[in-house]
């Protein structure tokens, strides 16, 4: 543990990170050996003496439970998917592992309190690329306070949610000899149907960078994205329960997908993983299905399907013409 | 062409309901040869006067172009589905055939006005029972106007669209020896999951009636909602085309539902038909799959699986027990 600790000192220092730390962080790091998330592309930040999620060197990830009913909300949710023996194992392992509540020092100096204490799903990753997508064309469910409906009505109208069934909330991809590209996430969920298209190809290019005139060459695609284990089979298994679960209502839940350049450039297997985040407004779903989960599960399950499909159209062409671009610019997507 | 509207004549006077045909209606019939539909459940009614859609008898179903921008896009919406080539067949068969525009007497007495032609989808019915589903939990769809959007998001909030996906917009079930059990409109699109679990049973009973205590037999499940060709077959036969298709999103349109009891009791097959109508409301897709119906559509058709299966439980357990009604309270909707 100790050992480790310096490790990541030494490492912040390489990074020429350290010196954005501020005092109380090295504080709350000598401490608790906690420490400010490397690869958090959404939610609230620990940063800059704020309230945010902290995360060890065991691979846990201990998040604030906000005090307003939303913590208490997640908490009783990643309670009850541990008490419901109904919901399948292959559908579990979408949830980070709850290992309880723990009172810790607040990234915020305000003191002891309390956290939820799950798997980080990134510390089995040195350089993650990751994906945030906040699923649903309503964020909000029937039973919330009227300034919360109306609020969530606005954002789900300004952002892509209505539009497409989901908005990005975060992203970060590696980029080639200059760490992580980590667009402005305000314009992120703003993305039109068009630029989701581009972004999803960017994640999965080993030339993506923010420049989005560059040729994407989408060598990942069919590794990360296709195949048994891939994201877009993973997604469809989800998809799969979700035509039938009502358990449970996901309002403003996302999906994560993560995973490592270097390592697929390695070996056959992606190694890419989707997880759910986010239940601080999961409701019961009382016999009836997610269909607002569902539908924009569905859209984005498209979006990937369509690149896959141009990306099969390419390759078929490549023996032929040998492009060396990803251009899709031919490709229908109407059918 | 006359003969057959002697009988037609002949016909509601034994019905007794000749009396309630006003001079107004008598005239247009004498004109036109049109006549106020015998099953409307939904949409704008004919009757007293009003401005609505008439039918003939040779199968054709005359429904008035409002002015108002939404009878245009109807008429748009028809003739872009004859020109899509790439709507396969078996999905056009769930559109009303297209047989033009034409100016006719309007029923309300107004005048010569211009009207969709369309198929009459229950003219090859004596006794059809017929369910109106308004798909999708929101009605309205992102470029209409702010006052419509208003109108439909607390409509949409006040029946059940919200919580289920979909509303029962207008219902009629045959009812053995006493007509129609037509239920009130205003009640049944506010319809709770359970009541909509419930007259899901009762459409498919040889007992239904407004009486709800009466323990439904559920005769018809395995015919009408089950088999190759049952409804549920042909939901999930749309719901494969809406997981990719991109051309239209398809806001405020019903799935249709119609069968006849007694051709059903004389058949092995049911001659159960879902159609889906009102185009209204259509928009272009612009690469988008229609996430919105599509969840929707899935909430349908899981209620309906629901049911055959606890309709199979029951059927297993019959020939234990022989149990005489279809109570489905051991039915386990959680999974």
């Amino acid at each position: 543990m100790q050992s480790s600790y310096f490790f990541f000192v030494h490492k912040m220092f390489n990074c020429g990170i350290f010196i954005q730390v501020c005092r109380r962080h090295l504080f709350l790091i000598l401490c608790n050996m906690l420490k400010v998330p490397d690869h958090q592309v959404a939610g609230h930040w620990a940063g800059d003496g704020k309230l945010g999620p902290l995360i060890d060197d065991s691979g846990k990830f201990y998040k604030p439970i906000q005090s307003d009913g939303r913590g208490s909300k997640e908490v009783h949710f990643y309670k009850s998917v541990s008490s419901y023996t109904n919901i399948p194992n292959h559908i579990r392992r979408f949830f980070p592992i709850f290992h309880g509540t723990k009172l810790i020092e607040a990234s915020d100096g305000s003191g002891q309190k309390p956290h939820l204490v799950l798997q980080n799903i990134v510390s089995g990753y040195l350089n993650p690329s990751i994906m945030d997508i906040k699923i649903g064309s309503r964020t909000w469910n029937p039973q919330a306070s009227e300034d919360y409906i109306q609020k969530c009505f606005i954002k789900d109208r300004e952002t892509s949610s209505l539009a497409l069934g989901f908005r990005i909330s975060g992203l970060q991809i590696e980029s080639k000899g200059s760490g992580f590209w980590k667009p402005d996430r305000k314009h992120i969920r703003k993305y039109t149907a068009e630029e989701v298209r581009l972004v999803l190809r960017q994640f999965v290019s080993s030339n993506s960078s923010a420049d989005s005139g560059v040729d994407l060459d989408c060598t990942f695609v069919s590794t990360v994205y296709g195949g048994s284990g891939g994201i877009l089979a993973q997604l469809l298994e989800l998809k799969e329960w979700f035509e039938h679960q009502t358990i449970f209502h996901f309002y403003s839940c996302s999906v994560l997908m993560v995973y490592e350049k270097e390592s697929v450039a390695k070996e056959v297997s992606s190694g890419a993983e989707v997880k759910l985040v986010d239940f601080a407004h999961v409701v019961e779903g009382n016999g009836v299905i997610d269909h607002n989960f569902l539908g924009g599960l569905c859209s984005l399950i498209n979006f990937i399907s369509e690149i896959l499909t141009c990306s099969d159209v390419h390759t078929a062409k490549a023996s032929l013409q040998d492009p060396k671009h990803c251009s899709y610019t031919n490709c229908d997507t109407q059918n």
